[in-house]
């Protein structure tokens, strides 16, 4: 059976590891729609390679160059935000949603509302839209699958299980670049130091949230509406080796954990092939070669953004609205050599000490709080520096 | 639901165990027979706790004193192989087949033509039996529930799994107590040090086959027929804490692992609530307080127990019973203080050398050649006393 599939976000990391998977098994997946933010002609390239019937590409100013380069090939050329609408409920049954960003939020629910099977690598669907995107799973029968190593692990170690029989959920994490520094250091910590993972290659902003540790703080909330547990049946254990992706544990104290090589093919192939497997050209794990793995509790004093995550996540409504966009523009100023490193928690924090936003209805809600906090957080930063 | 549970074993360590559990909740489970090799008292004291309806001794010349014990109880005290197969294959739904060695080898035949669900804790039915023992649950619709701690774990791991997805099954070993002795240092280990087992608390036998790993040998031959995979494809990797008690890699790349303290009641609960979970008293797991987990390749020169094992495998027919009933002489030779440590694995391979047994077709024929393996064996040792 072929599985269609459309892939928004066909040119970043995640679209070009599911291109790959999709390209070694053309009887199985048939690409029919792709989408890009800005990069038209590796869209081009892409839909050319795919044989999609539609490429989308979000910057309507690119469209004409869209359409010349697609011209004689059969596929559609579309732009702007209906489009990617379009791309997200139309015909694939599968929807890799792999935008970046709040960008992402009003196609994945769109195709969570088409009730197609969505493989999420948009981290804002759920830390943003966690509740809206899961009610409304629910009511189209959607499935949501994860694309994150660490979701991706737990959703494994739950294939075959009931919920009712879980206990806790451990996510790991690396620890990022500073597990070992002292709190004296990591306040003087550069965007070059920061940015340096010690087991992935991702981008700056994601860097720089493994860093602080934010990024698990995201993680943890994306659990909790993924897999239905409260809080505080949600754990981080440190795992520097980032071999051991996440665990659940069980009420009869059973603990599964889900293992690789750090390669997205692995996770992508899970989603692409869910709920059977394909197999996948990443390498083999070998433990005796690893030769072992380390365990530690997380610090919260160095790594206050695991702190605030927890609390926003605990206090629901729109806090994790804020703490997303008050970190991404913290992250964004750190970046650009504006803030120290630990200012981007102090931000975070003093951005939700001001959230006084009432709790999200919809998609179009997420995204003004969004925008909001952003405006608030520059005002508050300028403020800072006046 | 109540389950109805024959327990055969009742008064050993996994029987002991299993009634700690069912005692918790007795909602869920009814036990309606129960046995013992010897034990009399320990076995009438579990059949009143439990208000078994039926209690067998296996040996005859103690059904009298049980009788006594039993009178006025409404459990019937019964004697013998007729009995035990009666316990095992009468009303009971689910059998817990905890007898030690060969003498489980009939009961245990007997639950699975029966088509029950056999949870299965003696080794001697996979190892000397697997192929009978598989092909009669297939024919019977029987299910085999693992609950030695290596096949619980990927038993748990290929819940809803497809086994076609599945690469490699990696059984870890804990290594023993000569994981990193020199060969000279294993040559003259005393009976002692062998039972000196790090991480479980095992009785004399099993504590000196983890110390040769013929116990991880006799697993790999197990693994081979509950999961239907060749030999190439399971793999043995050492693995000091005792805290992952194996693992499932898929054709993906991923890989799963159970994980837990090292407490028989996490596996027998799985196995009596299979395809559900129970709670169970066991200590939870906490990765960081173990802080660290090693991994690194068995040595088949220092250990070749493991390599003797797989050998047999391969070889099919009697081997594997060969190797079983002459690593029992031999071990039981060397805790006698008759035979030096290297001398086990040395008459396990003259036995195989020797082994002209034409392939077993029923239980009655593994008995056979293990009775006459076990009688060749103890003349090869007398002949190497003289």
């Amino acid at each position: 059976m072929t599985r269609k599939i459309a892939i928004l976000g066909a040119t970043g990391s995640v679209g070009t590891s599911t291109l790959d998977l999709v390209e070694r098994d053309r009887e199985r997946f048939e690409v029919v729609a792709v989408t890009a933010a800005t990069k038209v002609e590796a869209l081009a390239d892409v839909a050319r390679r795919t044989g999609a019937k539609l490429a989308v590409i979000a910057d309507e100013t690119r469209l004409g160059d869209l359409r010349e380069m697609l011209a004689g090939t059969g596929c559609r050329a579309a732009a702007g935000e209906e489009s990617l609408i379009e791309a997200a409920a139309g015909e694939a049954e599968l929807v890799i949603a792999a935008i970046v960003g709040c960008a992402g939020l009003t196609p994945v629910m769109a195709a969570v509302d088409a009730g197609k099977m969505v493989a999420l690598a948009n981290k804002e669907a759920l830390v943003t839209a966690g509740e809206i995107m899961t009610r409304a799973a629910q009511a189209n029968e959607a499935t949501l699958l994860p694309i994150d190593s660490e979701h991706n692990a737990i959703f494994q170690c739950l294939a075959g299980a009931r919920i009712d029989d879980v206990s806790r959920i451990i996510l790991t994490a690396s620890g990022g670049p500073f597990r070992t520094s002292s709190a004296e250091l990591i306040a003087g910590a550069t965007p070059a130091q920061a940015v340096a993972h010690p087991n992935w290659s991702m981008g700056a902003k994601i860097s720089v949230d493994s860093a602080t540790m934010m990024n698990k703080g995201l993680e943890l909330i994306e659990a909790r509406h993924l897999f239905g547990l409260p809080s505080d049946r949600i754990d981080v254990v440190i795992h520097p080796q980032s071999v051991m992706h996440s665990l659940v544990q069980f009420v009869d104290g059973s603990v599964l954990a889900q293992l690789g090589t750090p390669d997205m093919r692995i996770p992508i192939a899970y989603a692409l092939a869910w709920p059977e497997r394909i197999a996948t050209p990443a390498q083999r794990l070998d433990l005796a070669a690893i030769a072992r793995l380390d365990f530690e509790k997380p610090d919260l004093n160095r790594f206050p953004a695991l702190r605030l995550a927890r609390e926003a996540l605990e206090a629901g409504g729109a806090a994790a609205i804020v703490l997303n966009a008050a970190n991404e523009v913290a992250v964004a100023s750190f970046l650009a050599g504006r803030l120290r490193f630990p200012e981007i928690a102090d931000f975070v924090e003093r951005a939700l000490a001001n959230n006084d936003f009432p709790a999200p209805e919809s998609v179009a809600d997420v995204l003004a709080i969004d925008r909001a906090t952003r405006s608030r957080v520059e005002t508050l930063m300028t403020e800072g520096c006046a």
